[in-house]
């Protein structure tokens, strides 16, 4: 195939969410390959380690494992005829190796298999991304932490099918966005420790080829000595990268990949969580919050006087995409045999996607939560639009003992309707029951009615959640 | 809506991997209404450990909790009118209270909400189903370790990208099958040990009608007496329905909800690799393994000779499904304000599906892995089938330190495909091969060329995987 | 298996959107093993019509072919032996028929296969209630077309990412909302004009069965007496079921399963933009519409004042989960060989439920079109709540002829935040600065900040979509 | 946000199914930047038709339009500050415009707003990219059809639920290949023939912006004069496009993005089919078909053995992402208000995807079939494995009307399982039976047993499958 075209460059002009952000740099094309690289060179020194392949060696093939010396997009490119991209990579690494240590290039990617090396550099490339994503959940933890401090009593209504339902407090609702990112956070520590292994199989899952190789020298005798080589040679492999050892060859066991979609869509939701409650604060008529101000930001080509929220929306963006592409690393389950003829090479470019995208929300999320601006007045002006109806659930409990809570119940539903209906206080609709007016004044209704005194446990419970 | 049929049954014509298995019983219609009148008790009766509410009320609201009593069809039809099936649960559960205990009847979901009592329904409903699919995964393990012990060191042909690749046995692939559900156990597990609270919030995720209610009484006083006497309630209500006690309530922080799907997911798709490895190993060319026969099972309704597998269809038919199912659970993570409309409503099918077609496929997983044929002399011939090119790459390594790396494999490509063009054994075209013939006898390439001497680590990898 | 449990009643008590409405009788289980008998049943009158088989015979054989003389639980619980509900189906139906009329019982699912008759089932079931919904997205449209009509000029505020953004009207809202069912109705009688085909392939998709019983007799001769038998007999069968006639046997190949979900998809999300838009224009804070009124509607467990929007709850309910229930249709295309072992069974369970939600939403829309309160006056003080900076793009494009677009776009920009920090009019803001006054007057800035005088082309919008 | 990573280049690397195919230059972020601003510039053109923009500086804009004088990262990174690149892309045409034509620089973007720009931008890139795709589909067929006329009578068996069940041949399964592409041809073609519009709705849908623009010169008056030019705009955008013209704006209908998600989700399957099929047909120990050869392809870095169908599996590696990818396309109907705060940015990556994915695999498949190795030898060795097994229904339709036809197939399945126990030809076996014997010689029954004759109307279904 002749092509001319180079691909083009990857800007982030389609997916906003991520353009400029760190996580860019660390799941890149450029970053990929030099995480196939640093496997290669792990496997190098793992072996090294076990005097299966000359130190020096080693140490050459290190040298050479940088991603800058390579053209990702020529590996890509014959990586159609192999379907993926180490067995290029191997030859021009090896290649390199040549050029400055004849003897080491020999050692290259030795005993193993393409699956290892993609698949740990991949792993590698996931902690790294993840390890960023969870510094941008910790910073919109801490800016969470003191909204949900700051407003633990600011009175705000509560709203349950579109509708006012009974009043709440603005710190409540920032410490449950807190409390869903903790979740988030609990689970990517989770994967970052011990979740995410290295790759070490060979050829079909037995690691014969490395057996092979080994046996070439002073090499593992019988099957205890096979035995111990396995374990110091996943260990080796896992200390130099950094990454867990897996208890098996995992080429056709996709634990990782499925825990990874399981993990990047939760993250994605829990963000995205956040984004839709900042929405629906933020419409016009409700005018609770606002969103951080930057010059020019949240402008329209239109409409001069518009400023978007655009910082939840770009969240918003990601958290709607992430758990669809997610659903394919978790189909990758289905891989038949020792290795997928295609469930394997499904997995790459969503992964890519879903850690690019839950980064580039995680780190818009940091600059949401430490700038949003919060109205405690629209929100207790929200609270009483409906002439304290969002109280009714008070005054019924209060007169079911006396009324029976059925009736006492009904009496509330038809006195909101009244009040609704009309446009008057619930309190002047209540006031004027016979029933009503013969256990609760005007004080009693005034001060049961108020939406400041029914925020239920709120207070306690953000004092609770940020004990977390 | 005049609505004359009435829904019909639920027999599992569509989905016959769930048809007659147990966990039908756990999530039908009735299972779930039955869960919803425990929530309900289990609450008055968490209340009357407070003294909030009387005894006896409680008792008396416990007797009703029946299914039986109760209607599904009609609490569904009303549901249509009030978008969940609690309103109208409390209605016809207070007026069989109030029939036998009038006073009682006043204490019938006192100060709760409908979602406080679906969710709590839900998730003991889930409870159950993964204790019953947990015990068939935990059969289905001790049949693997079996199939693993027995057959560690029996040989087969690894195959990648549907092709043979290399050798190893049936026993590390039994053992790589158990080891993912293993895992899977591992995660309902987690999802078991705290993952599924119960749900506590009233109206909007205060609490505030339970406290008002409490209020009428000898209740909390202050904030302290509020925030003990929220830890009090939330304890009681976990204690009453054996479920986990949640940190905040969660209407509209879904975390149990993208748990459930993630962790069903991926016991769907673990029990589907095995699913399509057996039928890849049952295919007529291959038929290295057999299901489990009976009278009757696998006939086809236009061929006399077939006996379909169909234990591995029903379970991958089940692995398709899941995945796009549970997406759903996870998008449910979008929440927005303090309870969605519309976004908690799509998640009950969902989460139903899920639970009922992964028990269903977890059950037919244990008669598959107990009852699997394995025919041992049918992989030894399909692993001679290359005629030895499945252990190439063992030669090449053997050559490497002699010829070079390179030349080793290129030399070994060329004589695997001319072994393949004429029909020869690898090992008559090594040796009439000046290269190889300087370094290796027809005894050398015999034994070096023999499957069943390039397992590799099969066999200890089997020992490492039963350890665990 | 002993399965004492009998799969319990779908009585829809999770699936509200669903429950009692008319297309729940047309996928029941029920309805789908009739329909299963139907397809017996017409297969036996076609090969009846070309002379194959016996009239008497297709007549003992139709007059059989009622579900209720059979057991769907028995057959559902016989299915996981043969992994499809057919083969059992055809014994009892052989049975049944030779009670009356022995000889005919040899002329049952004659030549046939079971996924002949699943699949032909499965295209009766999914016309049928097609049908069904057509109807009622028909009725709907009509609605929104009043609506669209009767508020062609009624002014509303156009809202992008969450804010006011320009002028509109509800008329032009109701008439993209009708445009977009009409769009669904294209699909959906697209479908309906031949893409459900019957299902006619025989064992293996070569209908050999077929014309083997058929060379019995006097059947066809030679390669051009198969072809116009086969022709035949499609025919006859199209015929008999009043379904399509495919040219191809599509075992493996499945558009029609495709096709559906992508029009079972469309429409639900149709339905579900409705119900977003309703939702929006129902928040408290809004009031634009309300949606009908009904004794108990709406109401809550907990809170007496609250009427919810529980129909566009229920429908934006399927709205989310039609799509993902679909991706499994979209995916069963990739069916391996002549018949998938597990990708045909996983489509059964999600078409049923595609066609039920949707069928579901598409009744409750019609409940909510016919009866949508829209409340003109509020509409129009929201459209009035930014004091005129909706129109702020209009005084922007009068003044770009003299102050240059960009500098016209900056003032206003400027003037908008202005208006908006302070509390202000627009117009007055405007008319305090110098480049404007020297353009426009008080009254020139009254007339173009009118929001009703902004509303573009939404009339002849309106009129336009409404000749559609 | 300082970036100093560039977003890196879009090599491929992750994704090697679409590397270095035509497509990609199709859909690359300078491709779109490109499609945007002929979406920019045909507006003014088509303004200027209209007499409302001096022909000149529609010309000048033209002139300007030209991606490569633009960066695309710096769009990107702005596009965060407005969750939108076309605010940026404005700001900086203007400029380009301005620096050579002043005066024509207040024309760019007239009345307009983002999403008119970036939504026409869209569909032009899928236009352009689904006409790449249907020129290779094409070829696909093409050679489909050469494969399904020469193999119109190659015996081949038919496979189901992954064993043996009755012959057809290989023209028939080469013809259903072409047929699926067909469907997706036709799919296809409905969307390039009026199903990708123009975006043309201003700020919120009603073409205000555009309206008060013309109004400044001889523009439009009252009603029918708005309608006309309305109308004129439409046709004349649409003529300089070459896109189709919609009935309303499109802002928050999202039909276009619903129906490219399932036209591509279609073509992915559909290509998946083949790439399963090819798979199933190129296994080890069936051998049917090989991929075309080349140096190096399919080799892997391990086992110089291999050849691995590296076509097939990445057509198929692309056909398991495409769907759900799609799936959020779908999703896109749920669209809030006049416009999504998310739903539509969340649209971009997926749509480019889902078209390069597809466009990769259509041309990955002009390849495969073009060059596909057919081996009728081993189809026909694989058609006798069992023995004329698989032409066991045969028999017992002939047996039928002497032994009535359940006995008839009872006996069947009873040899057919001696037959595979011991075995043995089914003749042989059948020949023994004295119920057989009466009825049968043992030339009957080699004749009826043969493979060979019993493919049924597989000729004739080929014939009318090319006729399509």
């Amino acid at each position: 195939m002749t092509a001319t075209f180079d691909g083009g460059r990857d800007t982030g002009l389609l997916s906003p969410v991520r353009a400029g952000t760190p996580v860019e740099a660390d799941v890149a094309d450029e970053a990929w390959l030099q995480a196939m690289l640093d496997a290669e060179a792990a496997l190098a020194r793992a072996q090294a380690r076990l005097g299966t392949v000359p130190a020096e060696a080693a140490a050459a093939i290190t040298a050479q494992a940088r991603a800058d010396r390579f053209d990702p997009r020529a590996l890509a490119l014959v990586a159609r005829e192999t379907a993926n991209p180490v067995v290029g990579l191997v030859q021009v690494l090896t290649r390199a190796v040549a050029a400055t240590a004849p003897a080491a290039a020999e050692y290259v990617h030795r005993g193993s298999t393409s699956q290892d090396v993609f698949d740990t550099g991949a792993m590698l490339v996931a902690a790294r991304a993840l390890r960023r994503i969870r510094a941008d959940l910790d910073r919109t933890c801490a800016a969470l932490a003191v909204l949900a401090a700051d407003h633990r009593d600011t009175l705000m209504v509560g709203r349950t099918l579109a509708l006012h339902a009974v009043p709440t407090t603005f710190g409540l609702k920032a410490a449950g966005w807190r409390h869903l990112l903790l979740d988030a956070l609990a689970r990517i520590d989770r994967l970052l420790d011990g979740g995410l292994p290295v790759s070490l199989g060979g050829a079909a899952g037995t690691l014969a080829g490395y057996l092979a190789y080994a046996a070439l020298g002073d090499g593992p005798q019988g099957e205890s000595g096979t035995a111990e080589y396995l374990d110091r040679l996943g260990a080796a492999f896992a200390e130099e990268t950094g990454l867990a050892r897996p208890l098996l060859p995992w080429h056709a066991l996709r634990t990782p990949l499925a825990d990874l979609g399981a993990v990047l869509s939760f993250t994605a939701g829990a963000l995205g969580k956040i984004a839709v409650d900042v929405q629906s604060m933020t419409r016009t008529e409700v005018q609770e919050v606002t969103e951080p101000a930057a010059p020019g930001r949240g402008s329209s080509s239109a409409m001069p006087h518009k400023r978007n929220p655009v910082l939840s929306t770009l969240m918003r963006s990601a958290a709607l995409q992430v758990p669809v592409l997610a659903t394919g690393l978790t189909q990758s389950l289905l891989s038949e045999d020792e290795r997928s003829a295609g469930g394997w090479h499904a997995e790459w470019l969503l992964l890519r996607e879903c850690l690019r995208l839950v980064g580039g929300a995680a780190h818009t999320a940091v600059e949401l939560a430490e700038g949003l601006a919060v109205r405690p007045e629209r929100m207790r002006d929200n609270a009483h639009l409906t002439g304290a109806r969002v109280a009714s659930e008070r005054v019924a409990a209060v007169l079911a003992p006396r009324l029976g809570k059925a009736r006492a119940k009904h009496l509330l539903t038809e006195a909101a309707a009244e009040a609704e209906r009309d446009g008057l206080q619930l309190a002047e609709v209540l006031a004027a029951l016979p029933d009503v007016a013969a256990h609760l004044g005007a004080e009693d209704l005034r001060d049961l009615l108020d939406p400041a005194h029914y925020t239920g446990a709120a207070g306690p419970l953000v004092d609770r959640a940020l004990k977390r």
